[in-house]
């Protein structure tokens, strides 16, 4: 838990729970008071919208926070399911730092770069979901997760895309 | 500039600008310093892709603050252009605050939550562009911009939709 203690302190409280492989660990519809740091395994979150079809926001490696903050923050219910793709460790921990236990500046100024590093990282999402091509934004799955092509199944990928797989397979026999 | 006041304190360095319509007053490529609030009138914040096609990001009419916090945060070139819609009055800050004036606890607090609502906005976009029908994206857009619509050429709500102005019509035929 050391990267965790060293942004959120010593005092946020956590606990460490195995999965197994599809498991789901959130559900859309409630408000989320946790968030889901991973030290081992693979997860990730995705919406489905009113056809049943699923979109992925994420996916979480080793090192990655999975976290609804305004769910937690605003008590809205959180629009994203979290599962694991693979067996995975994750470390819970309570959301409540945010009005709490943050309780001094630098825990503070820590905590505004990553929500800054957040930001900017949806951001590019969306810019990349309105204007890019879809090798463009193969491009950027590859910088953004350049470990984890080969532990995704096509489709995951294609999804988190929004491409269908067969342009993602074309795309990739073009590289 | 009292809304600006409250949350950043009254030690930051701003200036009031007028601005014509149609007047571009941050481009892409640069690093943004600066955050813009509109006093009064209306701006739009919009990438442009390899084809020079314009997508655009957000819009900002009174109250509203645009700014690239990652780009300045991290000194990245902004990927966003922001240009006047209509004639407005924009104070322009200094986002240093953000390293240096946010000096109490208290500021720092109000600026996470600010930052997390951003989170939270930008989240619901991407799950809007990857998982909502047109119709579902336009009820999202009068949500978030209740008093645009008829301040807005219909072609830029169509381009903040990712749909055709065609689509758009028939949209709002159909309410």
């Amino acid at each position: 838990m050391d990267f965790l203690t060293e942004i959120l302190g010593t005092e946020i409280k956590a606990s460490i729970k195995y999965f197994k492989k599809r498991e789901i660990i959130q559900k859309q519809g409630f408000v989320s008071k946790n968030g889901f740091y991973v030290k081992k395994g693979l997860i990730r979150s995705y919406s489905v919208d009113e056809k049943g079809k699923e979109h992925i926001f994420m996916f979480g490696a080793e090192e990655w926070i999975i976290a609804d903050l305004e769910s937690n923050v605003f008590n809205k219910p959180t629009q994203l399911y979290i599962e694991t793709i693979e067996a995975s460790e994750i470390v819970i921990f309570s959301l409540d730092y945010f009005n709490h236990d943050l309780s001094t500046k630098e825990k503070l100024q820590k905590n505004s770069i990553l929500l800054t590093r957040r930001i900017g990282s949806l951001q590019r999402r969306v810019i990349q979901l309105m204007s890019s091509s879809a090798k463009q934004r193969y491009e950027m799955f590859l910088e953004t997760y350049p470990l984890l092509p080969n532990r995704l199944p096509q489709k995951m990928i294609a999804s988190y895309l929004g491409i269908t797989p067969e342009a993602l397979s074309k795309i990739r026999g073009e590289r």
